[in-house]
C-alpha cells in the first residue's frame, strides 16, 4: 500500500510538505488525461461512490469527471434524494452500506464532522468533499497546484485571503497547507467573519508571517496572489446579516492594474459579484484554470488513495 | 474538423438542406447501435454533460443513451440540485467550468437564449436540448428523420401541425427545417396560440404551401402526417387557460380511419391525452418509432460535432 | 433464451423452488466480482435504466453498482426529477419510451402494482425494486442467500420475522420464497400490523409451521434467524400512529444473548432503532453482509436475465 498518511483525506492538516509537494508532483503527470489530451485505464474496475448531502455541481463533477477519465466508474447520491438520510438512518449505517458498492467515496455534507463519521465506519478511502464550515482539502490542494503552477513556486510568496475567513471552509483547508510554506499571508476580513483565532495561531506557532486587516487596498498593496472568496448565504441563520457582509469586498480591474497588473487572482467559485467580469481577461485570473486543476488533482488524490500510483 | 456550420446547435435556422441530408444519412447508419445490435466504441474516452436545468426524462435518458452506447461517459446536473444556480452563479461562469470537465454538452433550460449564453462562454460543443419556448433541434431532427423513414420521402408530402403552435419549442425548430423541402403545411391551433405571424411569414418567404386554421377536421383532410403537440402547463401564467386549452384537440382512431388510415401519426411526447390509446396499434402510429429514432439521431450529432465522423 | 419463468420479476411468488436454488447458485459465482475481488466485462454493452419514483440509496445503488462491475452502463431517473409523471405521462408510455434506451429496468415507485403496469407495456425485462406496500422480490432473494450463507441451509430453520407484517413488502415477497422450503416461521408483529390473512393462510396450504405473536420474547424463545423490519412512515395516514408502532420493538444485545447467541439477526435496512448499535459486533449481525450478498444477487439476475449465463 501507499505512504499516504490516512486512509481518508478528511483535514488539509494531516499532510505534511512531503505529502503535499508528491502530490502536487503526480497532479502534474495527471494533466494530459484531465486535459483530455490522453486516454488511461489506470481506475477501470473501480467505482467511486460521490455522495452529496449539500448542493454542488462543481465538485462533483469534478470528482465524476477524474474517475470517468481515469476509466472507472461512478454512482451517485445528491441532496435532494439523500433518501436514507430522510428515512433517519446513521452515516454510520450510511457508510456501512456503502462500502460494499464503491471502492472510494468522496462525501458533501452540510455539517462539519459528518465526513469523519462516515468515514471512520469504513475501511474503504473516503475523501472530504466539504463538510460544512469545516474543511474542504482537495479544494486546497488544487489551489496549491495552481498557485505553483502561476507563479512557479509557493516560498516567498505574499498571498492576500479575502472575505469570509470565520466560515470559508476552503480557507481553512488551505490555510493549513501553506502553513508549511515560507508565505506572507495577509488576511483581509470584515470583523464579524475574521479567521478563527486558534488558526491565526497556528500560522503564528508556524512562523507564518501573518496580518489581519479589514482593507481591501492595504491587502492588495504587497500581494502576488490575491485569493477571493464568497460569502456563503448558507452560513449565516439571519439573512439581513447576509445582506450586510454578501458584497462587502468587490475585486475590480482598476484596483489589480494599480497595485500590481501581474497578480494572481484566484477563486474557490462560484463567484457572485466579488470578482469584476471584466477581470477575467487579465493573464492573472487564474479561477477557471483552477478548475482544470482540479481534475488532475483529484486523479492523483484517486490514484494515490486506490494504490494505483506510487506515493 | 467536420464542415458542421456552427460549433454548437442552438437552433435549427442554422441548417440547410444539404446539412439535414447529411445529418440523417449519418443517424441511418447509427441505427444498429441504437437498435441494440451492434456495439461501438466511437466515443471512447468522451465525456457527455447533461445539464437539465428543467425536468426532462426521455431527452436526457436520449442523448445519455446514445452516448453510452458509443463508449463515451456521462456527467449529470438535473434541475433540482442546480446548485450553482441557486448559489447565484452566471450561465457565463457555469459553462467556463463544465468545459473543463466536458468535452460536450446537452443542455435544456427554462429560459429561451440560456443555452446560447452558456454555449457563447465556452470551446466546447452545445447543444440545445430545449430552451423554454425557444427551440428544441435535436427533436426537430429527430422527426425529420422519422418522416423521411415512415414515409420514404419527405419532399411532397402535406403535414398538419396541431395544437400550440405558439409556445411549442419543437414545433418552432421542425418548421425551419421543413421549410427547406416542398411540403404544404397545415397549422391546426386555437387563435391564441397560433405560430407566431414572423415564422408564417418566414414559410411564404421559402414559398412553402401553408394554411392555418382551428378546425382540426380540416386540418386532417389532406394530411399525410399529423404531429400532434402537448399544450405544456408551464407555458401559461394563468391555470384557468391551461384548463381551457389543454385538451382543445383529442385525434381519435376514428378521425384517423375516417379521414386516411394510413396517416403517420407524431407526437413530440409526453401525451396527455391528445391522442387515444387506441391510436397505438395504428400502422402510423410513430410516436414510439421517434423516441428510438431519436437515439440514433443524437448518436449522429454527438459523432460529428466531436469530429468523429465525416460531415 | 432462458429458462426464467417470466420476462419480469415483478413477484417473488412466480419462483418455484428450483428457480431459486438455481438463482441463489448463480450469484454464489458472482460473489467474486461482487466483492471487488475479480473484473468481469459480461454486460459490455448493455445498459440499465434504473427508474425510481420514490427515494432509495442502498437498492438503487446496489443494482447499478452490480451493473458497473460486470462492465454495463446504467441510465437513472430518481424521484424528484420524476419530470414526465409530474406532466401526467402514463406509466404504459414512460414504459414505451424508456425500452428503446434501455436492455433491463429496474424500478421502485410508491404504488403497487405500477412496475407492473409498465412492465406490461415492454419487451425488455423489468425487476420489481419495490412499489409500495406491495412486494420486493430482489431484497427477498438477496434474504435468502444471506441465510444459506450464514447457516448453510434454509431447510429445517425456525425464523421469526419483527414488525411491520402488514405493509412490509419485504416480507411479503421474502414469505413466497421461504414457503418452499421446510420452515418453521414465527409472525411477531402489534396486532394492527398483523401479516394478511391470504399469505398466513398460503403458509398454511403449504404445510408451513406458522405462529403468530405480539411477543418479541416469545418470538426470539426458538429463533435460529430473526429479521427485524422498520416500521415504514410513509404508510401510515396518521402520523400519531407511526409514533405508536415505531419503536414497538427493540432487539437489544441483552436479549440475543439471553435467547441465542449464535442467532442470525438480519434486517433489510435502513434501521431506525429497531436494533442496538451494540450488536453489530455480534458474529450473528447479518445486516451489512445482506447489503454484499445484494450486490451478487442483483448480478446473477441482471445476467440471468439478460440471457448472459445459462438458466
Amino acid at each position: 500500500m501507499s505512504n499516504f498518511p490516512t486512509k481518508d483525506l478528511l483535514s488539509a492538516s494531516v499532510l505534511s510538505k512531503g505529502d503535499i509537494e508528491r502530490i502536487l508532483k503526480i497532479a502534474e503527470t495527471m494533466a494530459p488525461y484531465a486535459n483530455k489530451e490522453k486516454q488511461s485505464d489506470l481506475l477501470a474496475g473501480k467505482v467511486l461512490a460521490t455522495l452529496f448531502y449539500e448542493p454542488s455541481t462543481r465538485t462533483r463533477l469534478s470528482f465524476e469527471t477524474a474517475m470517468n477519465r481515469l476509466g472507472g466508474r461512478v454512482i451517485t447520491v445528491t441532496g435532494m434524494e439523500s433518501s436514507s438520510l430522510i428515512k433517519g438512518e446513521t452515516l454510520y449505517d450510511t457508510g456501512k452500506v456503502v462500502e460494499n458498492f464503491a471502492d472510494i467515496v468522496a462525501m458533501r455534507h452540510p455539517t462539519p464532522g459528518s465526513v469523519a463519521e462516515l468515514a471512520g465506519a469504513v475501511k474503504i478511502p473516503v475523501l472530504n468533499a466539504g463538510d460544512g464550515a469545516g474543511e474542504h482539502p482537495t479544494q486546497a490542494l488544487l489551489d496549491m497546484l495552481t498557485i505553483q503552477k502561476e507563479r512557479g513556486t509557493i516560498d516567498g510568496l505574499t498571498i492576500a485571503m479575502v472575505g469570509d475567513l470565520k466560515f470559508g471552509r476552503t480557507v481553512h483547508s488551505l490555510t493549513y497547507l501553506l502553513s508549511h510554506f515560507k508565505v506572507n499571508l495577509i488576511l483581509v476580513s470584515p470583523d464579524r467573519l475574521r479567521m478563527p483565532a486558534e488558526q491565526v495561531q497556528h500560522f503564528k506557532d508556524q512562523k507564518i508571517q501573518c496580518t489581519e486587516t479589514e482593507s481591501l487596498e492595504e491587502g492588495l498593496k504587497h500581494a502576488q496572489v490575491v485569493y477571493m472568496t464568497r460569502v456563503q448565504k448558507e452560513r449565516f441563520d439571519d439573512p439581513a446579516e447576509y445582506e450586510k457582509y454578501k458584497h462587502f469586498y468587490i475585486l475590480t480591474r482598476e484596483m489589480v492594474e494599480r497595485h500590481n497588473a501581474q497578480m494572481t487572482i484566484m477563486h474557490p467559485l462560484p463567484r457572485v459579484g466579488e470578482i469584476s467580469l471584466d477581470i477575467d481577461d487579465l493573464a492573472g485570473a487564474a479561477y477557471f484554470r483552477q478548475v482544470k486543476n482540479g481534475v488532475a488533482l483529484r486523479m492523483a488524490l484517486l490514484a494515490i488513495m486506490l494504490g494505483k500510483v506510487e506515493f
